[in-house]
């Protein structure tokens, strides 16, 4: 672990919040992820991790003082994992000028675009560095049984992931995930700076295009909105897409459908508890 | 309700979270509170309230976003009630100087000294204008069925509230609690400031003090306690002291001390769920 620097460490439902700081190679600056380590990590058993990745505007912080996601991980035995949103800590013009493009929204892809291509590679982050770091730091982590979930632009990184590399994450679920960027005002935004105008390079990472090539092993995919939230009412996350690209390709996908629920961690702290045991169904079987 | 105005509402555990904001006739400013209403307000029944008193550097929000409270209330149909921690908005030199003293740092007493008389009523508030508010505002309340807890400074605000008004809450319990205030160094400095030097009046708003006469209905103290909580380590909060006074006063009380735990709403959150059930116990008997 001579890697990491400990930045924090609280006890929560018997086992330890805590979060890390390191040198990303892939985004070329100082990265701060959570990691929950729930009280089954004192055996002898190996145990599954759930990554969560969060929206716009956040940090590793959210999640881990709101979403009280620490009771569920605790009852399953379940590690969690939680990476900042964006690089931190780069000057780049532009890139503090707008809540949705720039810091705090990286869109977990990687940029192909200048400047942002040497730094903006969150997709490589989560998927390749952040995910052999924690395996080879924490030797109790299972390395076959490896999940993911997210909120709004993490609950479409969530979908990505899984769906650009089969088998990494064995099971997925998403909060008021942004489901089609390239439908949507936020994304059309995000790709046309991260990834500029070639269309090609946006399917190949806009879940809905993704998800009709699905070819990898058996998923089913787990998406939970409020209909009360105002970035749904304002066609920014459209689920329908996504839901229809799912059943003419054949991949089975679960809409929840929140009434009267928000986009908030009010939200995501009634329903996680649900998701832990979606996850754990799959992760612990 | 029309002394109230609507901040927020956010849907969490089938009920909802609120703040509203009004003009207190005790501390002449507006304050915000919160307030969650549980889906059981929906039915014909009268419903329980609890309320919350947050520790220094708290406003409103840090109990409803990080405590994860509102499934216990909804699971068990109680109202919670949470105030802000001082005065806002007016401004007394020296209010803004540290943050264990002033703003954020009301310690839920009634000051008798300049220039903190005028504003600093943060004991009559919580126990006469805002008590008698919510029950008129929300008829749901039960007026008979009133219990307080409340965080650190606001534990001991709760302990105080109950024991310097016998009868008006059933039920209480106190997370990490300042004790005995005129004992430590936080205590002594608020005490000072808002009441001067006279330590028959000091004793008047000592939980520890007040402890020792109590002659009211019978009532049992939960008191939790993380030990590892540096303030805890410091003797800021002698939880021992109030544990033998009320072992002298043969008032019962109830000692949790919690291996590791710290001050943080990690430890609150964790424990929180066992502190409605004891809540709920008296308050649906």
């Amino acid at each position: 672990m001579e890697k990491l620097r400990l930045v924090s460490s609280n006890k929560i439902f018997g086992g330890y919040q805590k979060v890390f700081s390191h040198e990303s190679s892939e985004l070329k600056c100082t990265m701060n992820f959570s990691i929950y380590l729930p009280p089954q990590v004192e055996g002898d058993v190996k145990l599954p991790v759930i990554f969560y990745l969060s929206g716009l505007t956040c940090t590793e912080q959210n999640f881990i003082t709101k979403a009280g996601f620490q009771r569920y991980a605790a009852e399953h035995g379940i590690i969690v994992v939680g990476p900042d949103t964006s690089p931190r800590g780069i000057k780049i013009q532009g890139d503090n000028e707008s809540w949705d493009f720039g810091v705090s929204a990286g869109f977990y892809l990687d940029a192909t675009k200048e400047p942002w291509s040497t730094n903006y590679r969150m997709g490589s982050y989560v998927n390749k560095e952040l995910y052999e770091l924690i395996q080879a730091a924490f030797p109790v982590v299972d390395p076959d049984r490896i999940g993911i979930m997210g909120h709004s632009m993490g609950g479409h990184g969530a979908l990505v992931s899984t769906l650009r590399n089969p088998g990494l994450y064995k099971s997925v679920s998403a909060f008021a995930p942004i489901c089609n960027p390239s439908k949507c005002p936020w994304g059309e935004k995000a790709f046309t700076g991260y990834l500029g105008e070639n269309k090609t390079e946006w399917a190949s990472w806009d879940a809905t295009e993704l998800v009709k090539k699905y070819n990898g092993p058996p998923l089913t995919l787990l998406l939970d909105q409020g209909a009360g939230d105002k970035f749904y009412i304002e066609k920014q996350l459209l689920p329908e897409n996504i839901v229809e690209a799912c059943r003419s390709a054949g991949v089975p996908v679960i809409l929840n459908l929140r009434e009267d629920y928000d986009h908030s961690y009010y939200y995501i702290s009634t329903f996680i508890g649900e998701h832990f045991d979606f996850h754990a169904k799959i992760l612990k079987s």
